[in-house]
């Protein structure tokens, strides 16, 4: 039980998936308070209003603002070692393939994760979720994708999942075992699939509840349509449900494929053009978007005005991971997301909370500011959202509370 | 007296100005150690060859990069009130004029700096500069410009200087009457520059040591070139060395004017074109490029490589201010510059410790990684100048040290 008194904003946030012109119109509860009871929101109004319950612990915004617990619905974070050289290298404008030849991309990471043993993936990881928290962050959804055995990927998602057994982050697992096509399988893609959507494997993801969702990398590097088909149909069989890495560096109609296998969200979107817009409107597909990872390569960002005019719902989310995203502050990002693609802070934030609690089908609980809904709340110091975003740099967080619990400052 | 030991990587930073060609070339010593005593570095050096004095404390660096203490040389920290509500109108994309007509803009800020006492100013920028210094900046760069009558001027000045006695960190104050002109003196900017330029104003200025430096904003919207002139020329005559805002938003020949008067930096710099830099080069004005505030505007950065092809030692500032540039972090401006710039790491640190000393006429004492100068540094946790800017958003600090004491962390 908690009560939070003198909050000076209450953006009341609707459920999610929001659609994308109605993600500005949030209404704000000036002076206003809550209250929890067993992890979920049991009343929100007017604080002069607020019947206080006996004995109820109470915190004092002091005029600060109150936001649902921010939602990270695309994360790699679970890796290990680093690759700042090929960040230089990028810099000094070194192509791809450059950066290959000279031993750089994702083989890096996925030689340093085979290397560690899941307890070293767990201990890598941990102070990165925590600093996530102390940003806000109480859902993080992570995936696999730099094992690419069948051993790794799974060593991968165990590690994910005791990482949200034991912190107060919620974590959310993805199989990503079709990121890339290993060494060992280079020219033989058909081989590699063969063996990460084996029945074993997938019935052992299922039995374990090792992952929620299945993810591709539908990319002319990567995997092409058929492929991703593939991997999509035969995960949706064991109830992962489907989500897209799409249109980052190419356009070759992964969101088709996203709206008609029914996928959750399509993920990235730089180069998506008005046609897979309407696709992914009619077929309720949520637009990932990730400007950190555009910010970071110095690449443009995904034309988000234009994916809001097409009133399909969007969320943001880090992208955090070694290679083009090193970058765990969902605050930063939401900067980003406002200076660079010009979302407004107001719906930068329902994009990673109700959007981005729909984009891990969440929505029933998490994401929104209403009266039953789970307790994941962030206390700030500053009046508004806008201030908030306006401060890049500068944590504003004064509290994180998770179910209700208090789990970061205040 | 103080030891550092098992330092992972030294950048041995060369004192300023360093040319633009030559910011990448910075020699990295190696498990290094470095000896401190009263307030200097006396030795630099291999760590097994170290002899510690007697009873020297030691900091174990644990394999960390050890850097100059950074200098933020180009700041507008004391301010009063904030200006989100411009923040979202731009995103909206309101253009300046109608910001202005909705009451928006710089006035703004000159409201709040009025009604401000003296002792407000200090207690708004204080904590401002206490994170600056926990993010490692040791040295900052403050200008006025938010008072715009001449006892409101001299007030910010003197906030300025309050500061700097007070906190750990150096203060190096600028007068910037000419910032714009004031509403009072709407159509008659040579009145307004007679008030604020009247020789008993520079010589309270001079006698009470309230300012180094002279900064005029030369723009068809603020002061045009024969204005802008007179403000420096007056300036000189009561000591203070010039400095321009110049090139922000249109090319009207501030670089010419910076070059004529010997101003010591010409700052911004976005619309700079190849023969204002070559008069710079000849010149030796210092360019002085500030990435936060284009990352915040949303606008095109300034062309840093172009700039440092020619040759010009270049320095990076946050800019800090409520209105273009709410960024107080200059490690994140540091990453802005190297993913939006392309400027690698290391030109990235030679700008904000040599080269911005050197924009601040400090590169005896500051800035440089050399025995005898000046004990400003900074541990970090990290192995290498390249792995700290490729985290942005995450502090890498673990100490801070300001003339051989430890002022934050450790």
């Amino acid at each position: 039980m908690l009560a939070i008194r003198n909050i000076g904003a209450l953006p009341l946030v609707p459920p999610g998936p929001v659609p994308g012109r109605r993600m500005r119109e949030v209404e704000i509860l000036r002076d206003a308070a809550l209250l929890t009871r067993d992890g979920r929101m049991t009343w929100i109004g007017s604080d002069r209003d607020l019947v206080l319950p006996p004995a109820c612990p109470v915190l004092d915004a002091a005029g600060g603002c109150v936001i649902p617990g921010l939602i990270d619905c695309h994360t790699h974070v679970v890796f290990a070692g680093t690759r700042e050289h090929e960040f230089v290298m990028r810099i000094e404008g070194r192509s791809y393939a450059q950066i290959a030849e000279s031993g750089g991309g994702i083989r890096v990471t996925v030689d340093a994760v085979r290397q560690a043993t899941e307890d070293q993936l767990v201990e890598l990881a941990r102070p990165r979720l925590r600093r996530m928290l102390s940003h806000g962050v109480t859902t993080v959804e992570i995936k696999s994708g730099y094992g690419l055995t069948v051993e790794d990927e799974l060593k991968m998602l165990r590690a994910g999942r005791r990482l949200g057994l034991e912190l107060p982050t919620e974590i959310v697992t993805t199989y990503l075992a079709a990121h890339t096509t290993p060494r060992e399988f280079a020219d033989r893609p058909d081989a590699y699939l063969d063996a990460v959507l084996a029945d074993d494997v997938l019935a052992t993801i299922r039995d374990e509840r090792l992952a929620e969702f299945c993810d591709v990398f539908c990319e002319r590097t990567a995997f092409d349509l058929p492929r991703s088909r593939r991997v999509l149909e035969t995960g949706k069989r064991y109830g992962l449900r489907p989500k897209l890495h799409a249109d980052q560096i190419t356009q070759m109609g992964a969101t088709r494929l996203a709206a008609e296998v029914g996928a959750i969200s399509a993920d990235h979107l730089e180069h998506v053009d008005d046609e897979a817009l309407a696709l992914m409107y009619r077929a309720g597909v949520i637009a990932v978007l990730l400007p950190a990872c555009s910010f970071f390569l110095g690449v443009p960002q995904a034309p988000a005005r234009r994916i809001l005019d097409a009133d399909v719902p969007v969320a943001l989310a880090t992208d955090c991971n070694p290679g083009s995203s090193m970058v765990e502050s969902l605050p930063l990002t939401l900067t980003i997301a406002c200076t660079q693609m010009r979302m407004t802070p107001v719906e930068a934030l329902v994009a990673t909370t109700a959007n981005a609690a729909a984009a891990l089908g969440r929505q029933d609980r998490l994401g929104a500011m209403r009266v039953g809904m789970q307790a994941d709340l962030v206390l700030l110091d500053v009046p508004s959202v806008e201030r908030w975003l306006y401060e890049p740099g500068r944590s504003a967080v004064r509290a994180v509370i998770k179910s209700g619990e208090i789990v970061a400052g205040a």
